[in-house]
C-alpha cells in the first residue's frame, strides 16, 4: 500500500536541518513511500543536495511562503499565516493528496489550525492528543496530553472511545486495558467528572479496568494499554515524567564523575548503561496523534533531532497502514448509535 | 527547648513494628524530645522491650482501644472510630499536650479528623498537604498533593500563603521562590483556576516566578522553591514521578542483570550505584505536612519502614522548633487584612 505524507518542513526548533535528513532516510526505509515536503523551497533545496533525483517522484517539494513561530499564538497563526508551511501540508490532508501530516512546530497553533481545515468527527467535541510513555511493561497510551483543560465526563469517555481504536489498530491487540487516571483506586475518590466518567465507562463496551494512578503509566502493579485523564493532568503528569528521568540521569551521571574511582566503574558499566538508555531513549517514543479529527495529523516534539522526527513520520506511516481515522470514525458513529438509542 | 510529639503508634502497613523502633531512635536521637506513643498497649509494649525505662519521662504509652484501617472511610472513622490511636493522637495536640502528631495511617481519614479536632486557622477554606520531592537543585516543596480536588484560584493563592511560610521557616530562606504549576509557560494557557490564581499571586509581596510546568518539580532550568498546584493534579504528579522512578530503577536491575559480563560491571558499579540511589531514597523524603490547621499534624507514607518514619518524625520535631503553625496563622491574619483594606 502506497501512502503520502505531508511534512511541515520548516516546523520545530531546527526546522529543515532535522526534517530534511529525517525525511531522506524514511524514504530510503520505505519504497511505498511519497513525502510531500512543504516550505521556503530557498531553504530546503540546499538541505537537500543532489539526493532529491534519487527519488523520482516519491519527494515532492510544495512551496509555502510563510512559517509559524514556535511561540506564535494559535489565534494569530490561524489568521495571518494561511500560506504557512504547517497550514499548506494540513490543506493538502484536506484535498486528499496527502494521507497524514507531520509537524514539530508549536502544538497550539497545529491543533487550532487542524481543527479549523480538517473540522472534528461527527460527535466529538473536542479532539484529544494521544502519545505513549515507556513502562515496565513496554509502555502505556496515554491522553489527552494537553489539548483540553476542564474536561467534563462525556470528552473523557469520548477521548477513551478513540483511544481504544487507536490501540487496537496500532498495536493490533483486539481487547485493550482501559483506565482511567485518578488520584486514588476507590471509588469515593476522585473529582465529579472522573466519577461520572467511570460511570460511562462501566457501561460501555471497552475493557475498562477502572480508576488508576499516575505510578500506573509507568510502573503499576497491572499492565494498561490505554490511560484517560483531562489535557490539564496529562501534561503535567507528562513534563513531570520527564523531569523525573531528566533528574535521575543527571545524578547517575555526577555519581559516576565523581573521582578517578567512580569514573573507572563508570568505563566497566559504559555498555550496560547505555543499553538502559537507549531503552528508555524519548526520541524513540516521539510522536503524538491528534484524535478527533477527520484526518491523520501527528506532532512531533519541537526539540526533535532527525531519528526523533524519523519516529514520527513512521508513526504516520503506522496509522495509515492501520486506517486509524476510518476506524475511530465508525467506532464513533457506533456509540453515538448506541448511546441515542439507550 | 523541649518538644512532646504523639505518634499514632497503630498507623500504617506495618504499625507498631515499624513506629515503635522509628520513636526510640529518634528519643536516643534527641535528649530534647517526649514521644507519646498512642496505641493498644498490650501491642505495643512487647516491641518496647526492657528499653521504656531507659527514656524515664520522655516515652509515654497512651492506650487507645481502637485502629483506624488503612481503606476506612473518612466519615466512618469520624463516626465510629472516637477512641482510635489516630484520633487520640490527634486529642493531644488539641489538648496542648503534644505539639504535633504523627500518623502513617489512611490519609483521608487522617485529614477528615485533624480537621474536625483542630479546626481550620480563620481565613483558611481548606487543609492543604504539602511534601519535598527530590531535585536536581536540592529539592523542591509540593502543595497540594491530594487533600483537595477541584481548587479556586483562591484556594491555590491560600496554599501560596501557607507553603511560602512553611518553606521560609524549615529553610531558614528569606523569599522563596513561589511557582504556579501549569501546562505551559505563557500566560494564554492553562485553566480558569490557575489564570486567575497567576493574578493574586502577581500582586501579591510573595517571591512569584511565574507558571512552571511539570518538569520543574524534579529538573526544571531554575531553581523553584515552592510549586503550588490542586490537590488532583499534584497527587498524579507526584505518583506519576514515583512510578518514573520505580521503572528506571527496574529497567537499571534488568539490565546489569542480563548476563555475566553486564553482572560483572554492575559489580565495578554497584558503590557509586548505591550511592547514587541512596541520594534519592524516597525514605529521606518521607514526612507530608498538613497546612492550615490549628495544630501541627504530619503524615508518614502507609508503607513506610522505621528509617522512612523516623524521618517524619524528625520533620515534626523541625516544623515544631520552627514554630511553624504560629507564624502561618499570623501570615495568613495578614494577608487577609490587606485584600479587606484593599
Amino acid at each position: 500500500m502506497h501512502s503520502t505524507i505531508a511534512i511541515d518542513a520548516m516546523g520545530g526548533d531546527f526546522g529543515a536541518q532535522v526534517t530534511v535528513p529525517a525525511c531522506l532516510d524514511c524514504l530510503s526505509d520505505n519504497p511505498e513511500l511519497t513525502l510531500i515536503l512543504v516550505g521556503d523551497t530557498a531553504i530546503l533545496e540546499p538541505y537537500l543536495g543532489e539526493k532529491v533525483s534519487a527519488w523520482q517522484n516519491r519527494l515532492i517539494l510544495q512551496h509555502a511562503s510563510q512559517q509559524v513561530e514556535m511561540h506564535e499564538s494559535p489565534s494569530k497563526a490561524l489568521k495571518n499565516k494561511k500560506d504557512s508551511s504547517m497550514r499548506v501540508a494540513i490543506n493538502l490532508v484536506h484535498e486528499g493528496k496527502a494521507d497524514a501530516c507531520v509537524s514539530a512546530g508549536n502544538t497550539g497553533a497545529l491543533m487550532a489550525t487542524a481543527r479549523f481545515v480538517l473540522k472534528t468527527i461527527p460527535g466529538i467535541d473536542r479532539p484529544g492528543i494521544i502519545s505513549i510513555l515507556p513502562s515496565v511493561f513496554g509502555h502505556t497510551h496515554v491522553l489527552d496530553l494537553g489539548a483540553n483543560v476542564d474536561c467534563t465526563a462525556e470528552h473523557l469517555f469520548q477521548f477513551a472511545v478513540m483511544g481504544n481504536e487507536l490501540v487496537k489498530a496500532v498495536e493490533n491487540i483486539p481487547n485493550p486495558s482501559v483506565g482511567l487516571l485518578n488520584i486514588g483506586e476507590e471509588e469515593v475518590k476522585g473529582n465529579e467528572q472522573v466519577k461520572t466518567a467511570a460511570k460511562l465507562l462501566e457501561s460501555s463496551s471497552l475493557n475498562y479496568i477502572g480508576f488508576v494512578e499516575g505510578n500506573s503509566l509507568n510502573a503499576g502493579n497491572i499492565k494498561v494499554d490505554l490511560v484517560v485523564c483531562d489535557g490539564f493532568v496529562g501534561n503535567v503528569a507528562l513534563k513531570s515524567i520527564e523531569g523525573a528521568a531528566k533528574m535521575i540521569g543527571t545524578l547517575l551521571k555526577e555519581s559516576f564523575s565523581k573521582n578517578l574511582l567512580t569514573k573507572l566503574a563508570g568505563l566497566a558499566a559504559y555498555p550496560v548503561l547505555k543499553s538502559f538508555k537507549d531503552r528508555i531513549d524519548p526520541r524513540l517514543y516521539n510522536g503524538a496523534s491528534f484524535l478527533g479529527l477527520k484526518g491523520l495529523v501527528i506532532k512531533s516534539h519541537g526539540g526533535a533531532d532527525a531519528l526523533a522526527f524519523k519516529t514520527a513520520i513512521k508513526l504516520a506511516e503506522l496509522e495509515i497502514k492501520q486506517d486509524v481515522i476510518k476506524k475511530i470514525s465508525e467506532q464513533v458513529e457506533k456509540s453515538l448509535a448506541l448511546s441515542k438509542s439507550a
